[in-house]
């Protein structure tokens, strides 16, 4: 396929940033909060109208759209070689229960903007270019997380996410149904859903990196790391009064340490690792009873293997050392690890070449959050194009970005593309 | 009145271990769970249940019963001196959600065995005896707590009680005209409920000391002051994989120590004080979303009140210590303040001088928990009567208590109330 030339470039297609701006918009009236963010969980009704509107632009910009047997929807527009696999880009419109506007809503709508970019300039590519809306990346009503991808890239199977369920009961399988998004295509590269030749992913970069140092683009070589957790510390639940401190076996006071040992691992491996400790549940929860069990969730993130497996050793000792008081139970769960996910050089230095091209301030940065593009990363060639967010807040209702960067991230996101898949022909 | 004459000690009237056993295990039927214990939430469907059989079983000894405005129940035996204010006992028989057979529901079933044994025996008082059912002592699904003796003793105004509202937002006024136990009789003291002459509570004393000691009889000589708070640490939720760990604004590191201090206040001031956090609520909750806000409660109790005052002090200086770093900011809310409770002593001398009466260990002890007889002694003179539980846990399913102790405390009741109310005659 050939390079994107850096000599020519007046000749580029340009996006329009005012188009994607006003798209991004539009789809954060569906789920629209109070606060300016967005309340959009995976599966619910605000999640099949938001799809809606997706394959209503999707169609409308002439794609053709596949719907597989997780929900992820792909909108494809044909290219001149039929037999080169797809250049593809995209990334997920669920959003956390105080989500923003730009996580992950950004990358697929940039893929959309791109598409539409090649329509208004009659631009023809060699290879089709496609994208991808994945189900579930949130993972906040539904676990596994970076649900669709992962069935995609075969990290778990579909009935294993077909079957999990939320905290009323009901499985992705009944919510797909109930919102008709259950689609008939392969969901699985195993069973043969298409594989791509490229894959992009832009996304807000949901830390405070690129701000702090004025870039603008975030090229990004990988992404962490992630091991996760569920402790339980199981105590003996007693009334509050006449219960004696040194007769206590108070499940929170026990827990209190090891959440504090799961920041202060984390910052003993800085800056390269992080660790949070983000739901907690203390039972029964009654004002004037000592809490007889405590369960929180673990999240620790690396850049490398050894260091997380270095976190993980340092909570065990922890553990035992609450465990050796001998008032409480300590159980520690493992519930997923993704390996660091280093990204296909080649299409990094394709992101890395688009920002130069067009001068604008970037740096290398690799990813805390996972994304899907980490999953497809086991498929196919694949990278990332991170842009600011404001103080660098993400999951957060004040979630916010400014157009100019979101429009240069799509900007790299189509040369990218473009490079990757070939432009068929000069402009009709 | 005539004292009790131990000189006589084989006349007295002998209670029925049996029957009280008996009596207890039928009402801890209704709202039973599979672990042994009781869920009966205050003014719930089961609370009716509860209710009806008092209000048979009372009838069935003779009793007219008597409904006030906030749902006590009155249950009354007649003397043959209606001049003499009537001589009271009596507790709650509302749960915690993982609650136990005999919290509360000892003390009603005792002095409806006081009443029985009476009846058995022909006497009559010159006094009339009443055993109460006080509304909603828990506070488990409406706060206050001691609702329905605080509203008698006059602590906060009828209106005030039955506007509180429960999580799903009912009122005690719905929820009391829903079972059927909004009453007519005038609630407060200062409304025109009766004073009684003297009131007596058993209860197991839901701590270890007695046990601890061999002691059959808990001598209750007053009950430790409390002071409750709630406090809401605010900081900034963000996505826990990008947000490097030294730009965090973390709600939930930042109240860790504060839950701590909660503890270590307490135990710097032992044996006399108590320190819980009992209830915690992180926002938003999310596995990888660091938390914005965690609010939590704070139980505060001592035997006087210069030592409550030190435990606030402390308390405000530790959040000092964490507002200083500038991370979050902290909220403290008082929520009840209950000064440290003297009962009178010449009740208290009646509860020891029938355990001595009878030969059974004794030790004088202070309640760390509140109870309606904390209330009540701002109307009346009152005393309390403890017995061991099973390895001194209450607020749980697996709390247990001794048939022969309950028979004990049970006789020490009878004992005193006879003793307080006067016997009118020989056996008929």
């Amino acid at each position: 396929m050939p390079a994107l030339d850096p000599a020519q470039p007046a000749l580029g297609p340009r996006i329009d940033g005012q188009r994607l701006w006003a798209s991004l918009m539009a789809l954060a009236e569906i789920g629209a909060t109070p606060k300016g963010g967005v309340c959009r969980l995976a599966l619910s009704e605000l999640d099949r109208q938001a799809r809606d509107l997706f394959m209503h632009w999707a169609r409308d910009a002439g794609c053709s759209v596949r719907v597989d047997a997780i929900g992820n929807l792909f909108a494809r527009r044909e290219g001149t070689h039929p037999h080169l696999p797809a250049v593809a880009t995209g990334s997920h419109i669920d959003t956390q229960p105080t989500g923003g506007k730009f996580d992950g809503n950004y990358g697929v709508l940039a893929g959309l903007e791109v598409l539409r970019t090649l329509n208004d300039q009659g631009l023809r590519t060699r290879a089709a270019l496609e994208v991808c809306v994945w189900t579930n990346e949130e993972g906040s009503r539904f676990v596994p997380v970076m649900m669709g991808s992962g069935v995609y890239a075969g990290a778990f199977t579909l009935g294993h996410a077909l079957a999990a369920t939320d905290r009323d009961g009901t499985s992705v399988g009944q919510a797909l149904a109930a919102i008709g998004y259950a689609g008939s295509a392969p969901a699985s590269v195993a069973d043969g859903a298409p594989r791509f030749g490229a894959y992009f992913e832009a996304h807000i970069e949901q830390g405070p990196v690129l701000e702090d140092a004025g870039d603008t683009i975030g090229v990004v070589t990988g992404a962490l790391g992630q091991r996760w957790y569920d402790v339980v510390v199981t105590g003996l639940e007693a009334h509050a009064g006449p219960t004696p401190m040194d007769l206590r076996r108070d499940a929170l006071q026990a827990a209190l340490p090891l959440m504090q040992a799961v920041d202060s691992i984390a910052r003993a491996e800085a800056p390269h690792a992080r660790g949070t400790v983000g739901w907690v549940q203390v039972f029964p929860n009654s004002r004037n009873t000592i809490p007889g069990r405590v369960s929180f969730t673990v999240d620790f993130r690396h850049t490398d293997e050894a260091g997380l497996a270095r976190m993980e050793a340092a909570l065990h000792a922890a553990i035992a050392q609450v465990q050796a008081a001998g008032r409480v139970d300590v159980a520690l769960t493992p519930v997923v690890h993704f390996p660091p996910a280093p990204f296909d050089p080649a299409l990094v230095a394709a992101v890395r070449a688009a920002a130069q091209h067009h001068g604008w301030p970037h740096r290398d940065i690799v990813s805390g959050a996972g994304h899907d593009a980490v999953y497809v990363a086991r498929t196919a060639p694949a990278a990332m194009i991170f842009v600011p967010c404001k103080d660098g807040i993400s999951h957060n209702e004040v979630e916010d970005a400014r157009a100019e960067h979101l429009a240069a991230g799509c900007q790299v996101l189509l040369d990218a593309m473009l490079a990757q898949a070939g432009v068929a022909g000069p402009p009709r």
